[in-house]
């Protein structure tokens, strides 16, 4: 098996995939690099409303679409978990965890972020069936309906906020009894009707009716003690991980570890690009990512033919 | 009819469709207003292969597709051409050349760019059949075949350069008998062996067989003698316009007149946003563009969400 590339792509979610796209269309030797199943947090998504031009369609149907795509223009698809990038002169070389070795001109990093996760029962069961850590992206299905959102910080309340504009009831559940949150969004939080805030509680277990979630047990900090609450949606805001350990020495990291990039794409290491959730941005969705990927592909041809 | 909205969205190309899907779902009352058919400069791409989870659409049905979705949440599609957007306290008056007046709390501009067009002989017939304005868009379908580019800036010389790792034979017509372009990228040019330069010539007419390019006629400008030359495709890269003139009053344009935005897709003035083609930026593609009309939405819903 051929192990040199013009550009190995790091990650096949919407991110990853569009560049591939992009860049064997442009004529690059390129290789997607994925330890996992094609299609990133798409494949988490239960539904999906708002990738343009699909009214609905489930996130594992739309990762599959783009994975067929991806390869279409002769990019080679690869198992394999990224241990390493060494940026050597003129040639970037790319560890795998089993030991397997890549050589490429450039390298576009598109892996995404991992959610912090609540850690309870269940939660894994009905991720996308009532568990979902994005309100943007879900929030739609709960409307007229109740949902409690995990976490205090910014992230947590601005997307109560968001949810309280479909859903009919919210709850926020947090540890302390107070925010982390800016006072602003906090004055807003308590001034709003539709939003209730449990505080000194933890969830410690997700109910569900095999299918969906129907509720969430919480436990009182202080004195141990249950209450079981229904609720048909379970957002945990408790924060997002950049996948990025394995590019810590380039030094291309924020200090929350995503990676700095131009408009171009381009990070401060020359022939490295960043695509997608993994990287510094607003707003992370379908749409977005897949713009970083077609430029960070853009901008790796311009790169490779000098 | 309610001419009171939340945002207006001027322009229905990909980022105005996309921005209107965000916007609807986010719960704002939303107006897309075009003066053409839906689609923008999709509508002018014969084939779209770069357009994630579809190897192969046609420019006009991935328009169908989204114009379908765009109005699936809610937002009301109308017909008019805006020709001024008044800033009031609080307010943002959009004025139409019939008469019309819409009001809204925010305003998107979504209305792309106009190609500057040879000017010449079934020059719009031939247009999505061998004449192309998007050479990362079509180059492809010229895999091994003889194209032609007219014009000889950066633009013009950095297409040619991407159609010679595609096709056959690429051919450069200009007018004077240097380039307006970067001597680096000259220098490229000069020494590409699949690239031939023709100079002191200029277009006077296409030639087909009435279903795809076949050729193109140039005239000397000195002697005004012509030569027919046989071509697959004509790529004139003579500049395209953004279609800004009727906010040229509110001072957001660079000297180009594209929109200047920051990451957030705001202008310098509150609740107008820019997205797609029109704006500053370094990629225009159906990606691009919907990711910037997504990020504009998002970023109205907190401006008028507070």
């Amino acid at each position: 098996m051929d192990s040199q590339f013009d550009v190995i792509i790091i990650g096949a979610g919407p991110a990853g995939m569009t560049a591939a796209v992009y860049a064997t269309r442009a004529g690059l030797k390129t290789a997607i690099l994925e330890s996992g199943a094609p299609g990133g947090k798409m494949v988490k998504t239960y539904e999906i409303q708002n990738w343009p031009g699909i009214k609905e369609i489930s996130g594992a149907d739309l990762a599959l679409q783009m994975f067929e795509h991806c390869t279409h223009f002769g990019a080679e698809y690869l198992f394999g978990e990224v241990v390493q990038i060494e940026n050597e002169e003129n040639v970037k070389k790319v560890l795998c965890q089993d030991g397997t070795v890549y050589y490429s001109k450039a390298v576009i990093v598109a892996t995404g972020t991992k959610e912090r996760l609540l850690g309870i029962p269940n939660e894994e069961k009905y991720t996308g069936r009532g568990v979902s850590y994005c309100a943007v992206c879900d929030g739609m299905f709960f409307k007229n309906k109740t949902v409690t959102v995990i976490g205090g910080g910014n992230a947590a309340l601005e997307e109560a906020l968001y949810l309280a504009e479909l859903a009919e009831k919210v709850r926020i559940v947090i540890r302390r009894d107070v925010f982390r949150a800016d006072p602003i969004i906090q004055d807003r939080i308590l001034n709003h009707e539709k939003i209730q805030i449990i505080k000194k509680h933890i969830p410690i277990e997700i109910c569900g009716d095999g299918q969906k979630v129907t509720g969430i047990r919480l436990e009182n900090v202080e004195d141990r003690s249950c209450v079981d609450l229904e609720t048909d949606a379970i957002f945990p805001y408790i924060g997002a991980d950049p996948c990025t350990e394995f590019i810590q020495d380039l030094n291309i990291l924020d200090e929350r570890g995503y990676i700095l990039t131009n408009e171009k794409m381009e990070t401060s290491v020359l022939g490295i690009y960043g695509a997608g959730d993994c990287t510094h941005k607003i707003l992370r969705q379908v749409v977005t990512a897949t713009s970083d990927g077609a430029i960070a592909a853009q901008s790796a041809t311009s790169y490779i033919k000098g």
